[in-house]
């Protein structure tokens, strides 16, 4: 397939045998001396947790941090690598772009999350380090999904160069965004509606956008699945799917926090699939359902439950939330991406419009009226304070205003995506990146070692054979058209 | 694949472009409705947990049980989505329906458990609400197995409308059963060998039986797996297998209830192992491995544990439960699944007759002696009344009429599973529901959008020039071959 | 394809028909014994649990060492059946081997490990039982580590007969020498660089050299790997690289030990991964990367961190463990493994040695290191004594000494491993075991019954089609071609 279509056209320069490693080497060698720098452990994970424990009148082991959220980062982990990586092995023949480059970018943002997240939450400005635990490594998975959602509009168009770069600014921009949303503003985004996937998806979107290519038709027939690449892009739907609860209550309260949010998220979700499945079938002539669909929209339910899944948003509110959704998702899927396209001139490979930014946006104003509406008679006076944290400055904050703050908090997430997706995007058009030519997008065959698929060669061997023993009249039929 | 064999014979209108959506839109709309109705957050899960703490002394959130709970709810919630989904991927042209349709039933069923298992288990009769924690949800996920297991018989050879309705009826038969084992009957089937097993499976073969298709073998073809689409029910397999002491442990008693399910759970399951290789290289003529048996035969010390994992079966109790499953289970499939078709006409794609419905029927009664041979010396006083629930009414049960309640319960699992399969099979023989005609199950052609495996022609191409350059001599013989 | 090859050359006796259902069949029986003999639940899955609790004063179930290790072990046993299985699936035609085989040897490994490690470590003198809780689960599943690790040398070229041999050998030398590592020496390895991977990598490459086979070259057709067999490794790759953090914790002490070590060995992971990817496209001309750098050589720093994970040593410290084991582990792969073949006469399939055998050793030495660099003023009084377990008749051993005893340690696994492996490769090297011929290793075909993949036949007919209808031109060509 890729051999093929390697012949047609003229090459742009694809080689990034240099600067791949040089940006990978580098790189790891400034996050050692950054983290040699900064970071430390924090009191839970550091040895003097016995001390700690003592001090703090802690009786027992399980009250550390690491038994209320690893299982949680351990699922988030899961969707990180397995869930966006197969959720993009779709491809025919982009499988080891989609899993491969989502490995690497992901193991370098984490990195580099946790120190910049560091800078901006952790610090500790007397000893001038930042103490990490489990909640750190939470949230710096967190911070890669705002590039891997990224990756998503420009998956079989880029080099993993540009892939790394696109990281680098995607994770400092998320912890700018996020501190401005989470700490000026002070809204609440456990799951990270606003924060990871508006962000993550504009930032994307305007990446593609500046990186349109007019001839890109020129790859057409690698654009497409075969029937194994889409089951195997399902592993990636479904581990995202079943773990999207852990996603949005990883880091929430302790006890009933963590408890709502599960429920919330796994009640959206349901409902989703249903609406998704329902819209899929009506769209097409015959009733047929699209594994695109399948595969993207019956997740929007989760994506847009990020703000407000912590709250008391009620099951019921959970699984309309849930149903609009997988409509809205769906439909974009249907009418929006191919309108980007053709008048915006915006290629998303994956979509991410429909799966992330624009449900992102619209679970980020869900949030801001669940939080409006909130009161004292549903949340308790106790449970009110817990849930949106309005204690020190904010004690006196009223959910209105609250509300309002996480409307506000939103337009700041799509802003920074937009806008530093522009720049980025400006930044990537540079010729230095060893990015693909509009003629051989969305082949392994550029930056993989692929191997050659002999196994589809014997066949052909044993079927001519068959034609001689078994299906005579078909080898007739078949050499005279040769003949004629 | 799909299409060439789209064309052989006439076709069945297969036509759900209005029935599917209505059925997903409709259904949907009505859970929201039942949910607004009737589903609250229990106290673990609500805001007002901080007061509850403290009116119940309780000194930790980690006390909570959403953090007994959630980890193994989170291994339920795999074996659910992509255990059973990829399980039913091997068909070599029924993958998409395989793990896409179990999607969609899975994510309805769950729905629709949690407000019929509310109604019978935790409805508050005083303020007529169901109050749901992570214990419903992993109840939930049991019920939905229910339908799932049935599935499997049908695999290929009904339509997605069908497998609603199937899933509707099955989770509402389930809850009503369930009620009358646990409550009624009081006995105890943590992992569910009698609700879950036996009767999903009874339930499954019933309906399967009443829809029996005489000339099924017109899409004989499509029946069996190819080689990658084995390797795809192989992450099924292990996700089942590896998850099953979760499954089993997930609502057994805090503390050494889940801790002993587990240890047994694992021991059944890796003796099922042995046997299960031992059989099938006994049963072939050249001792060679038959993926049917390892993909399913495996996980039959999981499904007969289901009832007395959480006794006091002793590790070796449980190796040897595992032992004989694994032998009883792999003979299942090399004769009992034959003979039921050939003489009971029940075609069983999965052979979940002899994966969940034997199996099932085996752990209950193997339960009830378990239960029946219970003594105080081996309990413990306490120990005998926790394990066992021998409270309230309950107080003065003995051991030996605990037996034969479990006994009873695993008949009326049974029965369950035979007659409202029978009837919902009969539902099913409407010419409403748009299933597959003979000559086109096990196609994905008829209810997805499959891909042409373009992939396969440029290797012929290939193959051509291959013969140029490299193999002449083949090319030679090949050709004079086709002059012949 | 195994079909055409099976007809190659003359066939040694690969016929398990007998000896494969007999060690199945004998084994497991033995272990039922066993286990009746001396296998019992410890105090925390008894039903005497509730009892224990109340004279140990324990308030909560929570309490109870299932809550603490639960998750851990459900993510090791993924590693071990998932990881370790779909790793294995990387060959064209040995997918169903990998799988199967690593199923097979894993669920009976892991119940002679409960046996051989309770007679080592958990023996109770006076009552002459064994007593299991969730630990034991985990240790009998590092237990097996060991032998699937020496399976990745000998993937393909050998028979289940002979697997299972290896497993029984491979457990029992395991349990040896880790009680003379962990017991006598007082080493520390809670994630067994030492006792797991120098051991097992060792001892696989020791029944390797000893199995040497002159004429593999005539299987060398089905060596590589196809398109889809690298993307199913690839979920192997992915579930050993996220859970690695997991392995390593599962068994450290409760609270800072196992939320330490899982940081510090999820900062190593992703160190290596950009090394791997660096030196990977460095090595190649173009610069493309390669697969099986990739899948194995990123999991390096997990393994190196096997042994010093759990000590204070440091984030950075983490991050350049990782940082030098990506290298060396890919730069093994690059030339060493083909020297291994070409001078030593030893070939290793998978590259165990790259990816275990010597980054285990180095993290054996490394975590010596580590060890005798230890301080009070860094780990705190009771830190130290906690984490070295300085108590009893070790109250009085030095952190020098520790050190010291740590690269004793390294030597005797490594020790254990050679010999042990060159044993049973002698044992293996009777004609009995129904290993395959050199001309049909790394073949399904020769232990498995394997669907004809006739799905690649029809496109050939479509494509005749094709050509009739659409590309006349080709056809002519290629006719063209034909006739010449």
């Amino acid at each position: 397939m890729g051999n093929c279509c390697a012949y047609l056209g003229p090459q742009k320069n694809t080689y990034v045998r240099i600067s791949l490693p040089a940006v990978c080497f580098v790189w790891q060698i400034a996050m050692i001396v950054l983290f040699g720098v900064f970071i430390r452990y924090d009191e839970e994970s550091d040895t003097h947790w016995v001390e700690h424990k003592r001090t703090h009148n802690i009786t027992s082991d399980i009250e550390n941090d690491f038994y209320f959220r690893y299982p949680s980062f351990q699922d988030v982990h899961v969707m990180i690598f397995v869930g966006f990586g197969f959720l993009m092995t779709f491809l025919k023949r982009y499988s080891f772009g989609g899993v491969g480059f989502n490995f690497l970018i992901a193991a370098f943002g984490l990195q580099w999350a946790l120190v910049m997240q560091g800078w901006f939450h952790h610090l500790d400005h007397d000893t001038g380090k930042i103490y990490i635990g489990i909640e750190s490594l939470i949230n710096a998975d967190f911070c890669c999904a705002g590039s891997l959602i990224a990756y998503g509009a420009l998956l079989g168009k880029v080099s993993p160069v540009q892939l790394m770069v696109v990281t680098l600014f995607g994770v400092t921009l998320f912890a700018v965004e996020e501190y401005i949303i989470l700490t000026l503003l002070h809204c609440r985004d456990s799951g990270g509606s606003m924060v990871i996937h508006a962000f993550g998806g504009y930032y994307g979107l305007a990446i593609s956008w500046v990186l349109y290519r007019p001839n890109l038709h020129q790859s057409k027939q690698l654009i497409g699945s075969v029937y194994h690449s889409d089951v195997f892009a399902m592993i990636g739907t479904l581990f995202l799917w079943m773990f999207w609860p852990s996603f949005n209550s990883a880091i929430t309260d302790h006890g009933d926090g963590q408890h709502r949010t599960a429920i919330n998220t796994y009640l959206a979700l349901a409902s989703s699939v249903l609406t998704t499945v329902a819209l899929s079938s009506l769209s097409q002539k015959k009733g047929k359902l699209d594994m695109v669909h399948i595969q993207n929209a019956t997740l929007a339910g989760g994506v847009a439950m990020g703000t407000c899944a912590e709250f008391m948003v009620t099951p019921y509110g959970s699984l309309i939330i849930g149903f609009c959704c997988g409509i809205i998702s769906t439909f974009g899927y249907l009418f929006i991406t191919p309108c980007l396209e053709k008048y915006l001139k915006l290629q998303d490979t994956c979509g991410i419009h429909n799966l992330h930014a624009m449900p992102g946006m619209l679970g980020g104003f869900v949030g801001a009226i669940v939080a409006a509406a909130a009161s004292e008679s549903v949340y308790g006076k106790e449970g009110l304070i817990n849930t949106f944290d309005f204690v020190g400055d904010y004690a006196t904050r009223g959910v209105g205003t609250q509300g309002g703050y996480q409307a506000a908090g939103t337009c700041v997430a799509i802003a920074f995506g937009l806008v530093g997706g522009a720049i980025v995007g400006f930044i990537l058009k540079m010729p230095i990146w060893g990015d693909p030519a509009d003629d051989n997008c969305y082949d392994d065959e550029v930056y993989w070692e692929v191997p050659e698929d002999e196994e589809t060669i014997p066949p052909v061997l044993e079927y001519n054979n068959h034609m001689i023993h078994k299906h005579q009249d078909i080898a007739e039929s078949n050499f005279s058209v040769e003949q004629s």
